[in-house]
């Protein structure tokens, strides 16, 4: 069973994660205790945010108590951060990384439990985010650490799941392609309606059906466009149109290509 | 002004623009004369699904008088259905493409009044379309089958456009970066998923998100993920899991690579 009872946090980090992450744990009950971050600046900015945080410039936690401390940093910064930090002896520390793997914690030293609190979310500071619908992805190096970590993620979020590190590696690579990539596709869209001199929300119809269709269908099931139809006099039309701009005319004719060779097509 | 009065409408084809637009047009008070299609079946099958439609599957229209002849056949099957077809002398001829140009329909002979009525959006059969919220674009040879076109796309949709030839190819090109290539993405995100043992619906709040963020924020400054972190590790470590799915492993080196080239990064 899920303990609900409020845990006191000490989280690691300020950035988009930690920003959004920080007033959901409060909101949720929790005491984030202090707020780490290597820039003084943006730990005092997301510290301003909660209740009664500390604003911390030092990774020597030892002498701040907490039931959890949270590793919001960026996935690149994580594995010198570990080597530097400092924690109570018998902590629970956990990561919100995709990538890494539950035993990159292991490098901050023995003695310590370890775990991994990972929101399925792409986080911007300047968008509100409702924690309510993220899926929690939760890992312990123990039973009891785990069971803190899913009892923490269930007082966010109604969808939490018990993941190893290698299924989350390769759902951070699925979510690469669906958000961080369609996002791009996305910019590209606009950036070449506003060439064209057209406003930007004649595609917003277009991209809100795309996607309520790829939810409801298997996408390859319902690929339209002139690739999929292998109508290649509008393949060579359009590249013949990004002529001027090689990058996305590459990336036209492998997204095309990729789409002709797909077996579900 | 636009004219708001009922016009009799032949359609030819039965594709998947034709099986959503027909009966939204009924719906719009208009009176569908006949489907045609290359396929008789299809055309049986459209026809059923309208008030008194008869089916055709001869392109030789010049004994059924229509206000609109509008012709929502494939892109690459347009022009060899025009050189074949006969219309009554004098008629509007329309075709409901994004990337034929008006000029096109001059391939269906003289002495006919020609215009463009391209629907932005992705029709699947499977899946109904609100045509309400579905952006028009219109064109037309002449001020009065231009004024014919815009009341019949005003009578289907709040948003209707007039936009050149040109402008039309433009925003052709976009929607399929922002449709086309999005929905490719989405389904080679479930694919990953499905291939690691994961339910789909993890990504759904993960893609939801994502286009909220994009609609609502130029994408380019809301970009979010390894590569435009410049996080070169989990790059490569992506890569590798998708060594043994070169295709796959080609669209994420592309891909990130063109998300750290945007100057708007």
């Amino acid at each position: 069973m899920a303990d609900p009872r409020p845990k006191r946090i000490v989280l690691v980090g300020a950035g988009n994660v930690a920003w959004h992450l920080a007033p959901a744990l409060e909101q949720a009950g929790h005491q984030v205790e202090a707020v780490y971050s290597r820039k003084p600046e943006n730990a005092g900015l997301l510290a301003a945010r909660l209740r009664q945080a500390r604003s911390l410039s030092s990774l020597d936690f030892s002498a701040i108590p907490a039931d959890v401390y949270l590793l919001a940093v960026a996935d690149q910064a994580l594995p010198g951060l570990l080597k530097e930090a400092r924690f109570p002896p018998g902590s629970l520390i956990a990561h919100t990384s995709g990538c890494h793997p539950l035993s990159v914690l292991d490098k901050a030293g023995a003695n310590l439990n370890t775990g991994v609190l990972y929101p399925l979310q792409t986080f911007s500071k300047a968008k509100p985010v409702d924690f309510a619908a993220v899926p929690f992805c939760v890992e312990g190096s123990d039973v009891e650490s785990r069971a803190v970590l899913l009892a923490l993620a269930h007082s966010l979020s109604g969808q939490v799941h018990r993941l190893g590190s290698e299924e989350r590696k390769r759902l951070h690579v699925a979510a690469v392609f669906a958000c961080n990539f369609t996002n791009h596709l996305l910019g590209i869209g606009f950036e070449l309606l506003q060439q064209a001199g057209l406003p930007g929300h004649l595609l917003h119809p277009l991209i809100r059906e795309t996607v309520d269709k790829a939810l409801a269908y298997p996408p390859f099931s319902v690929q339209t466009g002139p690739a999929v139809r292998g109508d290649q006099a509008v393949l060579e039309d359009h590249l013949r149109l990004l002529a001027d701009q090689p990058a996305y005319q590459q990336l036209y004719r492998i997204l095309s290509e990729s789409i002709q060779d797909n077996p579900d097509k």
